[in-house]
């Protein structure tokens, strides 16, 4: 296809149906047109619904609300994680639908609307205490457009409890797993479902939890088949991977 | 459904179809059959081509092959990972058509045809070095059913190699990216594809290495959305992640 | 056991004693009541004088007063642990005779008599500033039903101090040994008694204690048999292990 | 008590029954009885079936013989650990009822006979690479005058298993969890039973695992109440603590 | 040489044209002048433009208002890094001409001018959260003499904005490279470019980054040659080794 | 001479120059008075200008008030370290004549006179960020009774002011090395001097700095023979160290 | 440039001097040709000297003779890094002309003249069991074209030594400093020189080094400007960077 | 001094007593002779009984025997740490009167006699395991002119037996306390005697040891005042530090 677009042109300019100089504009595009770089970037801004990203930690609450006003312009959905409520207010009042998620510190807005695959995502934790990671990751799967299925307090402390959702989790397309402390959870629900497990570990605990540590490596080291993982923390990066899979599944 | 073949069973009782003691039978392997426990493994004793899998590492010559020997009388395909040549003499003179796999060191029986998906995992390495981890992912994920593409040495200090085969990744379900050092390349290519990437680090290296620590830390951190990370050196745990999710967006 | 009462529950289907929706509604409960799971959560509400347990640290005032107030729909007796001031201002607006103990960071409500046992544990630790840790496993062995014996002040740097207790802390069935810096003192009377000892390990100290580590692999590595280790800083997880063997000891 | 002692000697050198350079003899070694030291070492000489211990690794074969020669005319029983197959043959040729353990690398000497108790511990392990370290606790447990039963194999990716167990482990009066990779067990056991778990992390696993460490964190940060943790690989400190809680429980 | 000046100073002492106790204050001074130690502090006062360094971090406000007061009576440049904005209002009371950049923390006073380069640093970051970093090391280089360009935003997620890039990078003397996370830019980078590599990794990251840890392993693994590392955060440091070879490569 | 003291005692019983309930008295306190543990702490209160300290971190400015009350009662030398201006100020009000150190944040309450050895210990220091090290160990020192001579600001980066200040450094009888960042300070110093060096690490740095563990490790592995080590930041233990040796020298 | 070399390509097409297939061609190449991701490949195997490199371990002798053969193919010089005597007599087989140096552990071929810069590399270490890293490196620069000084067994703890040689290490362009325990020796060279110092940490040393850890993090937090490290005992990586310096400081 | 002896040679040269090229060679020699760097290395020559060191490790049998052989050319004594008997049986051949302790891996050569101090160092050790560096420290001490009091087997796990050896601890001047696992030793002998206690952390242990880290940190954060500590199993450094206190305390 690539070759054919560049036949094109060149027979083009031997026809002179093309100057050298309108050729030349177009060729200097070639080397990330080829190599489909910005094929993402662009697709990003024409397919309707996929929102644009921003991580708000380490940023002022002014520079979140230009980056913001920026991409209002764009007229896409906007994704802005780790926010605080100060950053929501500055937000709010340039972009009234904006909206807020205290529990995960997540701002959305949605300008285009949303549609959700009929398959779901199942995001699952251990303890109450998870629930800022657990919120980030639901509000992300859902501006990417997932169906969700949201399964708390199931930790493997009081494994009955996870018996009771199982159903609902074993009928989800990719499972993701929010546990802090030991990280039990992971291996237990890999064990118990034969789709796809994203891990997060949080960094809920204490003492030799080390800020995550523990959880990390006992995700890693999981005893079940099946079981990826990603940072501490990052619900966002889970519910993205599992976003990717659900698309998959469902398309 | 469960209910359903619960109240099949109760009215049988009630019409003296079945004696209690039957039923009581029935009825004791309920709790795993109800929550589905066994359906995991039992399916896998039935589903044409699904392999049992062995890990093989710390584990006598003799060992394997008594559990290869039991595995063989129930017919299915067999994966051992981490298998010395040793073992694998071991396991042939009981089984001539085991095949063994001297760099990802996996022995691999196939007793039954293993169907492959149209759609492939595109396996990519960054160095020679990380050769063992790649061959294990290729034949776990070969055994498991999946078209594979085998895409090496193409790390991020001579990124030109890796353009010239970005075609082959993208058009991949779900990519394997397997690295040591600074596993630059998960990065790199979870930025250049919008499939799921699983990272493998390896515990290629030396020195600040620390056993495969630096990749898994730098995996991890990935800048570009979408990467999920399994453990050091576990080629067979990244083939599985991906045949799973391979098979959902094949179905 | 459980087979007689399934066998109870066939014959009265069989005998038309219980209709076979009643009989449905029987068994689904059954993998959990079967599998014993749900006995130890039942026990907990019907047993007087067990404590539920509430986790106070990463909550709101508001969370925890919530908590608490459902709680005491229950009429149990409760430990919250990791309590601030301000969280039990809170709960004394709701139920009075609530009582906080400031240095151990605990709330404790008893509604139902506690009945302490004959045998006692010895609480014993290093240093003053241990004495958070200290404070929070004594409410938790109280409230759990133990008589408690707290030995404070006796670090192996002065180690004629320990000498003077040393009968006191011989009598106990179980000792807790609470202490910071290189928690030497785990293995000091780890060689002393021939009781079970479960250390803690706390984060006092500086420098190379690291949070902890040194007291923790310290007392993982004590040079005397008999010696568990439970979290850093973790009063509550040490004092809950020595009430169950306390407890063993003493029916 | 010990002042009865003290009394009851002066009054003799009172009476003149006791010559002063006699008592001086009582007196010196009045310090460690006073205080109770030595009491440990000479009960153990004396109460039957109280092993001597001997902790074999990093020892020379000759030294390990020679100092079971000097145990053995103690004529007390003898418990060797991490012991070679080639320090069993040089203790074999002086004491040829001694016993090995391959799989645990135990020697064993039974003098006096070892009566078990009516309770038992339940020594659990998720895979059969824990082996050596099961082994190594069952052995222990047993010469220190236990019951034991031993489940292997029931790690949590295949929960069934373990549940089809659940009976066994919850009459025991004291569970040993004994697991690698992720540790998951001792909290799914944790939250199981109502018994002390003592948690031995093993070395078992590869890449995150670092020798024990992600086992070894999982368990210290244990979600569920009532986990103790000792040292990686650790088998004989788990069932020494065991076996105390074991006795004072069937005492 | 320096046989020379002793020569003639023996010389000079022989021929009585020094006396005996001004060669010794002469001499007394030798150690040094000798070996050359005080050469480099020295002619930091006499060539132009070099500035005094001054890390504020640790400091009080008035503390570095005094030392940058002495620094001013010796007429040179000055560099405070990781300076306050309160510590800038105190210095600019004394110094109305010092300038502040917020963003790199840097309080610069430029007494004398400084020439730049004609050949320049390519200063190259990943993030916008990088940017303190890069401020920091842009200040130093440009005090120091050098020309810079500044290249931001160009991490490996979307490696297309980094080509964009490439022609103003390649034609660099030396690249810095700040870069946290995974810090993947510097072996990308250290692949694109035949110059040497200064990478500067930063904390910027949450979870498993562990204060700049992942980056500052992944660049020490770096796959590429050419590739040298500074302390994480150390702007400074960066643009100082850049300094010294740009120095070298336009001298 | 314990034995001669028993005797005599033993003695006056035959005699019936003693009562047994008498001689009762005095044995019980043997167990300390004879093993010596007793002595270090009576002779502390006894030998003249022997300070009590206390390590007011982690304390209530009210706590601290209270224990220094308490002591104060005892009429001896006191030395608080980590203490705040607010605890200062708490402490003057109960005892005027206390004098406080803000940068080394320590407290002194001299009731004794305090002789100083003709020797002395030299505090060497690398940079001006370490001064709070620095003067816990100077003060520390001073209390204890030693001469004492700072050199602050010799940092290894200008080795000549080191070699300026060599002369005094090797007339002390011990020398105390207080550096943070890489902390080579203690290595080059262990060989230009032929005396004990204590090394104390700072946490001063940043980055790789880990909260002192860089110049740990560093001075942990010197080079140079004579070189031992105390915990980060903790001037007092190096002056404590220090001052041991400098009585030895100097008695 | 490049849309020189385009408008070129394009007005042959438009004149018909090219044919449409033949500028295809030509324009296939053009994304890595235009980004010059394959100059540098290119010019490799084009400029006189420039070697081929390969690292040896982790590979077969026989997978070693294989690379090396083909190599020479192409003519070029090569170095292989971390090579055993036996690979080496394998590929003495197929050249004779090939060099080892048993304590670097390097294979040299020269097959073109190699001409050396006039300005030279400093090559420092500071201990005898630091030669293999320091040998590496200097065959590295050799065969790279730098004239080389070699200053061995100059460690800090004996720094008289060290200013013998200062003279030396002064008038080099670069020097590379190669150290293992404390890793000293590069804060005090970079405080001694106003060259970039190249650091490489070796993990000589025991106990606390922990792999070259130590001198690592001692390294990355010089207290002295213009020190860069890579990565532990990569001589070959150090004198890599210095080449590359050293060129520039030449050209 | 100093001064003194350079206005002697300046009026040498003013009176024409000294050429000028005789002064100028004096005078090369200055900076170090004038900073006292070269007195340590000359007067390790020509005081009695002090050894040169070497460190065996790393090092061929062939480089210690050339080493050693140079060094009796210098006829003083040798002490050569971490040497395998292979070594010792090569320097046996050409020195037949040198010793070996195949514990301590110590070669040690007495060519003039060593006075021993009458004071003493007392090394103290734990288990029996730590005998290899004990064994090293003893040797140490020894050639380095002290007398030894060794004490062993005296862990905290039995502490009446280190009660029974107080006495001969407590005479001595300096204690080395040997202690691998969790090192409590050194924390229970720094309370009981008021000399400096230098501890020598070993890597004995298993698990979580980590090497030696346990003990390390152990020692590190020990809370009895006056204990330093050395590298891990660094016996030679430990008594090294020892000898120089023991030293200052009988001079």
């Amino acid at each position: 296809m690539d070759n054919e677009a560049l036949r094109k042109l060149l027979t083009s300019v031997q026809n002179g149906e093309l100057k050298v100089e309108e050729a030349l504009e177009d060729l200097k595009e070639l080397p990330f047109k080829d190599l489909g770089f910005a094929l993402i970037d662009n697709h990003r801004e024409v397919r309707t619904g996929v929102p644009e990203v921003i991580y708000c930690a380490g940023k002022t609450v002014e520079q979140v609300r230009q980056i913001i006003e920026y991409m209002l312009t764009r007229d896409n959905n906007i994704l802005g994680t780790r926010a605080s409520a100060e950053m929501y207010e500055a937000v709010k009042a340039i972009c009234p639908e904006a909206e807020y998620n205290p529990i995960g510190r997540t701002i959305t807005v949605r300008r285009r609307p949303v549609e959700l695959t009929d398959s779901y995502i199942a995001i699952v934790s251990a303890g109450t205490s998870d629930l800022p990671v657990v919120e980030e990751a639901v509000e992300t799967a859902l501006i990417l457009g997932n169906r969700v299925e949201k399964i708390t307090d199931v930790g493997v402390a009081g494994i009955h409890r996870l018996f009771d959702k199982l159903g609902v989790i074993r009928e989800a397309k990719v499972v993701v797993v929010v546990a802090g402390m030991e990280g039990a959870l992971a291996s237990v629900l890999g064990g118990l479902t034969d789709k796809p497990v994203i891990a997060v570990p949080t960094s809920i605990g204490y003492g030799a939890n080390f800020g995550g540590l523990s959880a990390l490596l006992s995700m890693l080291n999981s005893c079940a088949s099946g079981v990826s993982v990603v940072n501490i923390d990052n619900g966002y990066g889970g519910a993205y991977c599992a976003s990717m899979i659900n698309k998959l599944a469902s398309s």
